[in-house]
């Protein structure tokens, strides 16, 4: 049983409410809680050693990466981050300086992004280090998207690079707030999720969700360049294209827009944000399925992203 | 360090805000959202394996006491609890009878308190099972209860029993939150947190947040079944007292009135609540410190309370 599958399982059934705009099965769950003009957006995610990070990496990075994470969920709905809670899971006899390590990463990103740290615990994690972080933030309701609504000969875009986040991506990325802000200002996005488990994988929850298909140009995907030396290299036996599509851990932004919009976004972004690459990498089609032109022609893509309980 | 002594290094000069009601160090957090009569209570929680259930712990029971916790801290505040979001850390090879038990007691217990399950995500976790909820609710800006609060000469009471709860009360009990209702409906509560430290580590919170002392009544405790039997049969070399005063995980609610109304709310609550045992234990008193009386007469209480970091 996969992770998806698991969830969609225990959560199926529950019952509907008005106050649950969305439960699972976005980026976030959108709650009602009677503004006028905003949801409340509402998260939690956890990371472990030995899966998330190692035990040896810079703990300024681990405390920055956990709530990196959940930051990016808030940024593929459109939404602003505010107050988080944190529970730190410390093995037996834990290192003062090491904690105090990490909730500086923590807290320095929290500073940077405006986020309240309003509660925190710790408990005993016998098996290792482990953060969670519940994060809520809001968004206006005309500028929510949501993984659903993407429409067929929408512009596929991505930000950043993908594959290869092993080599550091993973625990020093910024979680695409301000991008995602000036995105949903200027122009009418369709459809948007973070690129957290692989662009195959998520583009395919994207496409789920509207019940479409898409095509992407293999030529036009940002390979990270650790992915481009370990493939070159032999170190890693995957293809960097194949990086790229199933690697995980991007934490970028994946959306769609009219076609009519694409070369306006795209001129306007890398204005905005010139050291932030962007690339429109395909488009949705009415025919479902995920497809990959190359220069030997179009193939289904059948592989899929990173999946945590397949491979922890 | 202890695990309070490190929330209050960890979260110390955060900068404040309008929107931040209260912070670190209360049940809950309570924040501000712009709604004219209520805040937004927020919560997070975790149980790990081996630390608050035994590996061999009926699953049913670990999932009811996941939500169950955090559920307890919005009753301390006087809040109605509305969603959660919860983390699953899985051992490398979960069995999925017993994930599906996990979640079929969170969903019984969430159905019985109108709490929906907005999102949920599962992450191995090396150590062994481990669950994190983090829970939102609500609470009128009048019916709020803080820790703070106590007035001299209140009167301190405690519903349940205490003591002796790893005798099974940690896995079974029932969160407090129809009697919390209850009590802010009806009376004007001072001050009140949830046992689940220790009566004395707790109590200790509540005097400190108001500056003030308490003396109890050691023969008004009402001291649990199993913790007397533990004491008198020898197995436990804590007497009974001491049991109610410091074994924590009871979830009961402590809380101080003025002693004008504790006859009326003594009587009107077990009118209401015949099952639930309330207890006045003894009075707030404008000299700090923790004072026990007993037929010795009154001694100054130094143990304290469960404490995660130094007893894991």
């Amino acid at each position: 049983m996969t992770e998806f599958e698991l969830i969609a399982k225990l959560t199926k059934d529950l019952p509907p409410s008005p106050q649950v705009i969305a439960g699972p099965g976005d980026d976030c769950a959108i709650l009602d809680l009677g503004l006028p003009d905003r949801w409340l957006l509402f998260k939690t995610d956890a990371i472990v050693e030995q899966v998330h990070f190692l035990p040896d990496a810079d703990p300024v990075q681990i405390g920055h990466k956990a709530l990196a994470r959940p930051l990016s969920d808030i940024a593929a709905m459109g939404g602003i981050p505010t107050s988080a809670v944190v529970t730190l899971g410390l093995p037996p006899h834990p290192s003062t300086a090491r904690i105090e390590a990490v909730y500086q990463g923590l807290r320095a990103l929290a500073d940077r992004t405006s986020v309240h740290l309003v509660g925190g615990e710790t408990v005993t994690n016998p098996g290792g280090l482990l953060l969670s972080v519940a994060l809520l933030g809001w968004v206006e309701k005309n500028r929510c998207v949501r993984r659903q609504g993407a429409q067929p000969n929408d512009a596929i875009f991505v930000t950043g690079e993908l594959g290869g986040s092993i080599g550091g991506h993973h625990l020093s990325f910024e979680p695409r707030l301000r991008e995602s802000r000036w995105l949903t200002e200027h122009f009418p996005v369709h459809a948007m999720i973070d690129v957290s488990d692989g662009l195959a994988g998520d583009l395919r929850h994207l496409l789920t969700a509207s019940a479409l298909g898409a095509e992407l140009r293999a030529d036009s995907l940002p390979i990270r360049r650790f992915a481009r030396a370990e493939a070159a290299s032999g170190r890693s036996a995957k293809p960097a294209t194949l990086a790229a599509l199933t690697d995980g851990e991007d934490y970028e932004l994946l959306f769609t827009v009219s076609p009519s919009d694409a070369v306006r976004l795209q001129d306007g972004f890398r204005q905005a944000f010139p050291e932030v690459p962007i690339r429109c990498i395909g488009r949705i089609t009415a025919a479902p399925g995920l497809r990959l032109r190359d220069k030997n022609g179009v193939h289904t893509f059948h592989a899929h992203g990173y999946d945590h309980l397949a491979q922890p």
